[in-house]
Formats: C-alpha cells, structure tokens, sequence
C-alpha cells in the first residue's frame, strides 16, 4: 500500500454533514473541524450553504452543495435552479445525483441532459455527479460515466452515503477506466477508516466524501 | 379495534413506489395496483409524475408527489418551484419534508415560511407535510403541527418512510391534538400489516401512506 500522509490525505477529503436534522450549530462545528484538519471541501445540504459560507470565508475551503440530494429523482430544472440558487449563497462545488431511474431503463439521453442542465446553470463552479452505485451493474456504471464526461462534469462519485452501499475499489477502479481522462473520480459513502479511504485513492479516487474524517486521519502514520 | 373493511381501507391508502432506483415500468405497474385496490393516490417522485399521470388520467385517483424529499434540506423557493412544476405535470396532491433542522433548532419561523412557500405554488392543490418525527421530540412534533396548520398544510404527516423509524400511535395522537380542527393527518413509514394500518387510523389517521398496499389489504376480514 502507498501511503498517504495526514495532511495530504485531509487535502482530498470533502468533510460531510449531510443528515438533514444537523442544526446550524453542527454545521459551523463541522466547519471548524474541516478548518483544523485542512479539507478539501465541506460538503453541506442547500440550507446549510449559508451557514458554512460565513464560516469558511476566506479560508480557501470550499463549499460543496448538494443538489437532487439524495434521491436525483427531480426534473432537471428543478436540479438546475437548486444548484444556481445554491452558487449564489456561496457554493464553490455542487455534487449533483443523477437520475438513477434513468440510469436503470438506459435512457442515457435523459441522464445526460439532467446533468447538462446542473452544469450549465453551474457554469464554472465544477460539477461532481453521484451516481448510487449500489443500484447500478457495472455496465450501467461505465455508461454513466460517458453521460457524465459527455455533459461536461468535472467529476463522477459513487455514493450519497444514505443507500445501501457506499464506494467500493471495483468501482473505482471502473469509473477510472470509464471516465474521460479529464473527469476527476469521487469516492464516498461506508468510508470510516484510513486504511480504506488509502486504498480507494490509490484505485484512482482523487477526492473522497466522509463524515467520520477525525477518525479516519488519526489512523494516518 | 374497530374493524375497516378492504375498500374503506383502500380509500385511505397513498399507494408508495418512492425508490429513486423504480423504473418508469414498476411505476406503471404501481399505478396499476392502486387502480385495482381503489386507493386514495399513487405517490411517485417528481420525475415519475408524468408516467403516473398518464396512467391514472380519468380514474379519480390523485397523483400525489413528494417535494424537498427526503431530506427536506433544500431552500423554500426550490421546493415552491418543484411543487408547481409537478402540478403542471399532473399532480394533484403534494407531499412536502419540511426543514427538519429548522424545526430542531426552533426556528418556527422558517418552518413556517417554508411550507407557506408550498402552499402558495400549490395554489388549490393539497399540501401535506412530513415532519420525520423519529428526529423530533414531543414539543418539537406539537409546534411543528401549529406551525402548519398556521402555513395552510391540508395535512400534517409523520414519515417519508426513509430513515431511521416511521409512524407510532403515539405520533398520530399528538398531531391529531396538535394540529388545527381541519388539518387531517397521514402516517407513514414502516407500515406493512393490516392492524397497524387500522391502528393508526383509530388513533386519528386518515390517510395511510405504505408500499405494501397488496400484503395490508389481505388482511382485512
């Protein structure tokens, strides 16, 4: 295993409050810790936009909203307008979820256009799209790659975290593969430990999505 | 237990088929099922309104679609914008999540605003609204139903039926105490036998919202 020092690990970790009965208090607290480990990104609900944006300006972390959070089960312009709304508060990345449905039937048109319209009205703040891996075969997954590369995200990511399973290596591994050279790959969800979020980078993750980042930085040599 | 007869029953019942990973054909076929059990409506996510709508055109069952859901956590104009575009598409009853942190915190005011929002781009057309009690406490579920009757919810509902538990008699009589005389009251989440259901609505439901509509209604005498 390539090992990954603490502070570079905390460099592509999007620190996560996404439980949608966290109070402002738990977000400005999750703020501080993505402040203190040096994150990447911290990785908030629409209504917490706000919130962290105050905390974390001038900090260089960014704010990372999700959009269609966690279903991806909304029109593309209600996605749209969500993540434009979301920009405006202070948004510095948007981690989109793509319509799994679609992804399911193979109606590659409409997930590609549902993720065109998140990036257009995102225009330059990157784009990552969450696929839900747990509900796709590894066909559909490479598919869902092309769409994503194709309607011009910056990134794709396994998980939401609140299915039933998050990032695996195989999965990585196929998304690496899949994607445009150009397309970043986002690993996230059932992530706790250090050893694990290791070996999902070296599968070809370059960011990874946690909430449990203390425990998993304290296990960093 | 006061007895509900298989039909009566089914008149109270939102027939469910919530999972964002539910082809358009299982939606039909839901659909196809609350026709032949005569329920209520068929609740679908936004993107499955247009597939429902056309299946259920002409036969009096409502499509009835969840907004901000699950989580609740986006932003009161996304939700009011979500909410109007599925009416254009053919809803006829909404189900919203309102901002479960907001309510945790106490900040009625924005609890309030937030469905007011809904119910304004609703126009004519019902709002319920999901409080996922399993994160509230007592005073907190208490407040929550004022604040919707005072913001002009049809209903007051426990569940989306995704976290951690769903609707409890004890729920059902406390919102039933708590919200105005004419707001009525939806359980969900979690219901899947026959006495559970009529239990629930002897404590004050009267709408029930199950996916296992088929296994609750085969235990009617």
């Amino acid at each position: 295993m390539n090992q990954i020092t603490k502070s570079e690990l905390a460099k592509r970790i999007d620190h996560s409050k996404l439980r949608p009965n966290y109070t402002r208090q738990e977000i400005e607290k999750g703020c501080e810790e993505a402040l203190a480990f040096g994150c990447a990104a911290m990785c908030v609900n629409p209504s917490m936009v706000e919130v962290a944006a105050k905390k974390l300006a001038g900090s260089g972390i960014l704010v990372n909203s999700v959009v269609g959070f966690p279903f991806g089960a909304t029109l593309p312009e209600i996605k749209a307008a969500e993540a434009g709304k979301v920009i405006t508060l202070g948004a510095g990345e948007i981690d989109m979820v793509i319509n799994i449905a679609s992804a399911v039937e193979g109606d590659w048109d409409h997930v590609r256009k549902d993720i065109a319209a998140v990036v257009e009205a995102a225009a330059d703040v990157p784009v990552k799209t969450i696929f839900e891996t747990c509900h796709l075969n590894d066909e559909q997954i490479a598919s869902a790659c092309r769409a994503a590369t194709e309607a011009g995200a910056a990134y794709v990511k396994t998980s939401t975290g609140f299915s039933d399973l998050g990032a695996t290596i195989h999965d990585i591994m196929l998304m690496r593969k899949s994607a445009g050279p150009n397309v970043k790959i986002k690993a996230a969800g059932g992530i706790n430990y250090y050893e694990d979020a290791v070996a999902l980078i070296n599968a070809g993750a370059d960011r990874i999505g946690v909430s449990r980042t203390a425990q998993i930085l304290s296990g960093a040599p």
